[in-house]
């Protein structure tokens, strides 16, 4: 099965990034997670996603936050697909992270999900493998049935 | 190959959506194009979703402004990756549309491109089929040195 | 009477949408209380709406944050006044919920009440079911002069 | 039948909430049309709202732009149900008017539709009187099964 | 010496604009203080500001916020300065706030300071009412160098 | 009487700014238009503003757009009233001119008016300079009359 | 003396970005212009940030808009002052590149002038080269003086 | 060496500001520390930009927030570069503070760095000085390589 990276621009995001691990774990996705800089290691982000496609990845989650570049920067060195996920940080609740990460000119796409929503990001790259991994979508649809379940039995 | 769903919430979406059609094209994705509105047909929307892996679909592009429910409407009823296209519309240039869009809660992610970035949502969603189609791997990567070629050949 | 029902998108609601259900409670307006999520538990959000009219309601009150789209959702399955509820959640205050409620397209109107304004939404509800129940008209009439009243005897 | 009224801060908000009025004599509802500003002729916007209910009155719609507060004004007088509309004006693309609307204070809910959308406006003025008018209801049914229509039946 | 006039919409505001009363009274201008809502005492509030000027005042300081239609309310009744004083409370750090009570339409201008400004509230009345008392514009030039000598005199 | 200045920071704001001068005129203020820029003429800036009072000045309408300092800086050189008007240039449609007018430090206040709301910078002018001018008072009674029979006679 | 690199990331920002290059000119800056993208070109960005320095350069102007990372990719891998140009694109009026370049990390700093600020970024990096040639330094001082008299001189 | 200024507009930003003195002792940069206000003291900020250069200072910190005009009324009186450090205070998160110090008009840069960015205001400072400093230059780089050992060691 392809793996998935899970990237965080600082130390201080693991615990906002942890449901995005936890959750591919849960999956049985094999997964790597790095502490990676745009802007303070700027050659080792790049040479990550230069090498990722060959390194056996098959998605990339980069966290930032603020002038959140990391998702940007690791798309201009390969095409598989990078999922931003913005770390609310100082300004607006997360909205400088938001738009850093989301508003990416043409041809280089990020996919970009809620601030702080970790658990989406390892949701999102979980099914984009599963479009080749029959047992993968089999555990998303448990998953969707549980969420669902859970409503259902939640009382007030 | 898996072909890949264009759905936009109303036919005045049409032109701003069309790069994504034609992109879709230029790479030889098999593609539908369709008028499906969360809140004007939400029953077949749902059973677009609903049925739409079954259907042969890899990724849904889901086109909607304002209050733009049609992503996550989309990726209430399927596994598969949905990718959510905020179109610009009257307020604050499109921040409704993108935060209506992107702020799914836990569970059911929506891939967020930038307001108006229809051919990014493509773009996006061939990279998600790449994964499993080495011909279209290769197409995205000349089209990445195609990007670079145009910038270095660029005269001021 | 017609009943109103008030519908939350997660359990966690519960406490800032309890002044509605307090109020509609406090003018004698039968109601029920369910947790239902447009994107979870899309399917018995879209049933309850389509036989809300049948099964004798009056009014649905929504309340969700986020990407809040189960009052539109609910909205799409019937004719019936929706009031929409934004809860407070990560993002700019509630500026994501309320963007995501209020700004609904053409044909399919929300009726949106202020962030967190949740005795407000069971108010709005209660003002529709009066212009047919002369009972809750003079309830109304006699809370407005008891705010009077509180402010009128306000000490500082 | 309960008639409504369009009640608008300033001539030149006419055009915009023309749809508003088309709407309402498309349903066949009672109506009349009004300028009346909450800070160039409050009395007169007091007296309105104070004997709106006593007129026959079954919803009152206001349309302002800027520090829109006609239709707090007029919720103030009044325990009928209040439609805000707000209209899109100089600054952020109406998120002046919408704050200035929808953030009402506990115990006097304006229902607020989106910036500009008149149509909505009407729309949920006839749902709220539909509650007690057989004809209206099924008029909306209809009008709801014309949009879904109107979509199935567009080409692109 | 005309009077000034402290109005808040709420007792929960007396905290925040306690410092405009202070100042007021530091200065030895006469004034009063009134909770007045626009919503919930509309009458009580047109009224004051109807006979605020045959009353002996100056000028209103309206403390009010989220759809903080106070000030703008009592300048249609009087042509009294009206100082607008937003507070800060729900959404966006009192953006809401502000926006209802500067924006203003024309013709009916309402006075603006920051959000919780309350001394400066005071200030800009004492300013105003200097303008024909020598001795409150004496007491304001010693207060612009005691500020200055505050700095001065500050130790890091 | 009193005089009232207009200051603008460019010349290119005098369209925006001439509903002001027109209307000091219209009510018989003497007024004088000027020129000066916080950041290109600072010395005159502050110069104009240390002698104002001794020139025969009651208040001083400050218009400025993005990083709008002038009023700030003409208030911290004198305690007459300084009314600050916003004016809308590339930001966020004025957003940016509008809090760096408004959101001024304790002890120094600028009275602020809506985002291009040049007539209501030079109503509130005229209604703190009516105060001990009888003859402006009543004209300002007249105009509040007019404005109320305009909207009257309004035809839709 | 040292040069300024003018580098935008997009040939479309060139009309843009002329007022910058302009302005060297004029004050005699030896400078070249390049069109380089964080994203499509970030090898070649890298390569000219790495050997800025060694190449004789003082300053880099970076002009980009939307998810606008090429100021602080080129902060990434140089210690020269980079001093970013905020684009106007197509959210909020430039404000997503605003957020994206001036809400850098800890670390690297990029000296962020206004949105669309072009004559400012280069007189921005003018100050900084004026620092060690006087000559400079009088050009500087007699533009102030220019400003200052275009201002006195100027005619309403 | 020419020196560093950091100029803070009220004690409070003490705090907030020391991490930019800390960074400039660390590099050996010769600084003072001063508390002038632009509202409160105009005059004393006035005379230290306009003395800055013959008093050797390289290059001025002007850390403010609210309506922040103390970097911008600083550059109006030196062509020294000023660095604009927006504080973090009562509305949006520092973005009233950012919008005052960035949007500077043509002619006169404040060169803006993050909300609360203390440290990369020093390190800017550092940067422009290092230009002709070479011992500078080289701890600059040294810190560089220092922040990517830190990230390299970093243990999750």
């Amino acid at each position: 099965m392809l793996k998935v990276a899970v990237i965080m621009g600082s130390k201080s995001d693991y615990e906002t990034v942890k449901p995005a691990i936890d959750t591919l774990a849960k999956f049985g996705v094999p997964n790597s997670v790095h502490i990676l800089s745009a802007h303070r290691t700027p050659d080792l982000a790049a040479d990550f996603a230069r090498h990722a496609k060959g390194n056996g990845y098959g998605a990339l989650i980069c966290a930032a936050g603020k002038a959140a570049h990391l998702g940007g920067v690791m798309a201009a060195y390969t095409t598989l697909p990078v999922i931003g996920l913005p770390i609310k940080s100082s300004l607006m609740d997360g909205l400088d992270s938001l738009l850093s990460i989301v508003q990416m000119p043409t041809g280089v796409p990020v996919a970009t999900v809620a601030v702080n929503g970790s658990e989406n990001a390892a949701l999102l790259a979980i099914q984009i493998l599963a479009l080749s991994e029959p047992e993968l979508d089999a555990k998303l649809e448990a998953h969707k049935q549980e969420m669902k379940d859970a409503i259902i039995n939640a009382k007030i």
